[in-house]
């Protein structure tokens, strides 16, 4: 053994689990008076706030809830939701998210996956959720949330369940919450999507969460009390984490039950919102509403988008309105984003389609996240650095997950040969951006040429009267696949099939062209996704 | 195994040791072209300083040095300094950066205890290293620096050693240094001054030098791209990790060679300098440097001081100067500041005494330090929140260091009850706040009362005629211990003991008035630390 590794070992003096849980002790204790949470009528500062928290992680103790037990919580973007995200895991609990728009199956299969103890529930969502537990082997201990803010006819729902504020009138602000014993200890549990199969159940870490909370400011350029305005679902990877990094930075948060137009106007300026997050809808939603709804504002607000790229027109409109957009991009299984679009201030020179190109890269990875590279998965070599060569994007590090629970061949696949495979294919530019070209499955193969779908999709993004569109593989008996468009127009606008065909062969290879397109609104995610499974039983049909 | 234990293990993908060494190479990745150094007439960008770092690394490894091993530098604040931060650890070798100021036997005892395999040093240093190197017993490889900025006395100095650009000169940039074994590998080694005893060799590892780094950011609310001037030694606990801080949001490192009025005016003009650290010495040279040479700032310069709470004068000509003063507190052994004065905006409207008063304060812990107390060092029980009870202060986390090298006794001793004793005595006030009342040796106990050498001081600073004080125990007959206080005056200024005595009188209680009042020019370390030892020495002569 060499001199330092003699005698210098690690002791509770030099070494602590690394956990986004005494960020909030640190706010409350540094700055208790400090404005922490709005919500309606309702505004708490840090001290108020964490001492919740701890009530929630005591009763739930108390009640018999602690490591390695999971609670699940359905619940939009409200206070309750932010205090699971420290009260759950100050239990040694792991929270479980559940997506609030998903259907009683799913969401009895997460709870039974999951092996639910508790479920924390907003009655806006107990019709769903009543039906899941009918469904579900599993008898969680339930936890009503009855939010002023909710629709009115929800409020009369209920489970029978235990009121949110009666539990936590059962905890103490004084009990000493045990840190983690081990910072590779588990905090969230969030499931994926799961467009093909089951959802899988992506396991956090306390580690991964401290580095990706932290990593957020860096990326965010947040200074000290942002004010961020809870555009993102808190159940979609944890918000991004942003629930500790806001907290970190001791910051308000402005919750906010529904994504919609004028309440982000109004919250945006009356609250003074320097930070938010969302996919491109949310950018559309706030370009949309109609102009008595929007408000001025007083500060430039800091708009983190992922997702997909911000169409060049989308990103004009932004920041024209007061917005600075930064693109950002990862996954479920690496705690939300990983990667982000670093501006280089020259590029602002530019002109407006050239930086909008620039921004729809991906980009490079966060200072949190190790390793990111582009491979063949075949021979996990890097492809060329030639912004040509497909291959499958990469990722090694801290804020890569612990796994998928109780599905280790499903974990090993994705981390085979030591980094995590993410199933999305991009390309290697010369300065090290990288870009999506597509998700694996999504891909194309048109008389054995790939086709991305992506790019077909932003060709057709130039035409002026393409509000969306998505592209997906419908079967040829000939071709094997060619490319089936998806189009939602811009309100008043109009265009013909046979015009979009014409416009896209002007911007591509005749192979990658439309060969059918269809007017239709999208099916989208809760996170604004769209779904091309859904799109691509019905380009068969087509 | 609780399911959240099963099949979730570490794995390359998912886990990668926490180390400050991939800020390089992800900076010079995005921002290859971007600024990184400054240096007289020498301007590197990332791609070039990065290259050096693994040219340096590449050639230390062909030489035989590698992991376990140790590299010492005696150097002042240029590139080649900033470049073994990186190119040391890079090859798998640890880092001890020496003091410039040292006496020849204090080298030659660093460089034996250290077992030094090379040694890099610059020519102005050389007359104290050449009589160290006689005295040691180590033969340790010379690296010589011959900088074009160093005095032109020095430049025809030489040990015969390999120049250090012809050492880059044998590496190569695309050597694939190797990530450290393990996040708790050593990174460098700092020894503490050692005013009582032999220096003592505090080992810094590579997670805590990542994260205390990254907490450097937060505190200092530091955008990316930040302009960093380098006052504070690099030498000095690493510079409190600035050197990775700064190289962690791309900014440009400003070397200056030495500390004088006129250049540090000069290339924060030039330069557009945004952040710097120090001693309240480094801002008395600003405040004093002469008008000519003083220059106007195009924006507000953030300073963080440490080593002793700026007085209330210097803090209003620093801002009115157009700085934003920020006080931080640490010691070696938590690689600089972990302790920070977190400022509450609401304190801005309150009379600049209170503001002082409430700066004076060291603060609470950085996001990256667990756990920050002031406990009864016999019971470990934390002092009443009354800002009277005097205790030590306690440390608790990943930014406390690996240990003492080669000395198990001192590093059990610094760790017993699994915190980290500072020796340093503060009160804690009902806000949670710190402040320092004395080093543990420095207090003075006179007829059995405690009397705190820094209540005496900040009495004395508040008369007009005083520049500096410092305050030391005197023995005495009758009563034990009597305060003894040595002062320098401010240029032109005139004051006697007798008005200086009657002064204090009416500050404090009787029994904490000076006895004694000597006036001289006060021993500094190279830091700008008084030495309160030498004044001890002198005191008992008095």
């Amino acid at each position: 053994m060499s001199k330092y590794e003699t005698g210098l070992g690690r002791d509770a003096a030099n070494h602590q689990p690394l956990t986004p849980l005494l960020f909030m002790e640190r706010s409350a204790r540094v700055y208790p008076g400090t404005l922490a949470v709005v919500h309606g009528a309702v505004r708490r500062n840090y001290g108020e706030l964490r001492d919740r928290c701890v009530k929630l992680a005591h009763a739930l103790t108390k009640r018999g809830i602690g490591r390695g037990d999971t609670v699940a919580a359905v619940l939009p973007n409200i206070p309750e939701m932010l205090e699971c995200h420290y009260g759950v895991p100050m239990a040694g609990a792991v929270l479980n998210t559940i997506n609030t728009r998903l259907d009683a199956a799913t969401i009895a299969y997460i709870l039974d996956h999951g092996e639910a103890k508790a479920l924390i529930v907003d009655r806006e969502f107990m019709p769903a959720v009543r039906l899941a537990l009918l469904q579900a082997t599993v008898k969680p201990l339930i936890i009503e949330v009855d939010d002023p803010l909710a629709p009115e006819a929800a409020r009369a729902e209920t489970l029978g369940g235990v009121p949110y504020d009666a539990l936590l009138a059962e905890g103490d602000a004084s009990f000493a919450w045990p840190m983690p014993a081990d910072e590779w200890d588990a905090i969230t549990l969030n499931y994926t999507s799961g467009t093909t199969g089951k959802p899988k159940g992506v396991v956090y870490h306390h580690r991964g969460a401290h580095l990706l909370a932290v990593g957020n400011v860096l990326s965010a350029e947040m200074v000290k009390h942002p004010t961020y305005l809870w555009t993102l679902p808190m159940f979609h990877c944890n918000g991004w984490c942003f629930p500790w990094t806001v907290t970190a930075q001791a910051g308000v948060h402005v919750c906010l039950r529904a994504v919609r137009g004028a309440d982000m106007w109004r919250l945006m300026a009356e609250e003074g919102v320097t930070n938010m997050c969302g996919a491109p809808i949310v950018m559309a939603t706030l370009l949309t509403t109609p102009e008595p709804d929007k408000r001025a504002l007083s500060k430039q607000v800091k708009f983190i988008v992922a997702g997909a790229p911000p169409p060049e027109a989308v990103l004009a409109a932004m920041q024209a309105a007061g917005f600075a957009v930064c693109h950002v991009y990862g996954l479920t299984e690496c705690y939300g984003p990983s990667v982000v679009n670093e501006w280089h201030g020259e590029w602002n020179a530019k002109p407006t389609g050239e930086q909008a190109a620039l921004m729809a890269r991906q980009g490079v990875r966060y200072l949190a996240l190790e390793g990111l590279d582009v491979m063949d998965p075949a021979t996990m070599q890097p492809v060329p650095a030639d912004g040509r060569t497909l291959g499958e994007v990469m990722m090694q590090g801290n804020v890569v997950m612990k796994g998928y629970l109780k599905d280790e061949a499903a974990t090993g696949a994705a981390f085979k040969g030591g980094w995590f495979h993410t199933g999305d294919l991009a390309v290697k530019y010369p300065d090290g951006y990288i870009q999506l070209k597509d998700r694996s499955k999504d891909i194309i193969i048109s008389g054995g040429e790939n086709i991305s779908s992506i790019e077909v999709e932003d060709a057709l993004y130039k035409h002026p009267a393409v509000a969306v569109v998505a592209v997906v593989a419908r079967p040829d008996e000939k071709w094997g696949e060619t490319p089936c468009a998806f189009i939602e127009l811009k309100p008043g606008a109009t265009a013909t099939a046979e015009e979009l065909i014409a416009f896209a062969k002007q911007h591509m290879a005749g192979f990658k062209v439309p060969r059918h397109v269809v007017f239709a609104e999208l099916p989208k995610t809760s996170t604004g996704k769209i779904q091309k499974h859904v799109l691509r039983s019905q380009a068969k049909e087509t």
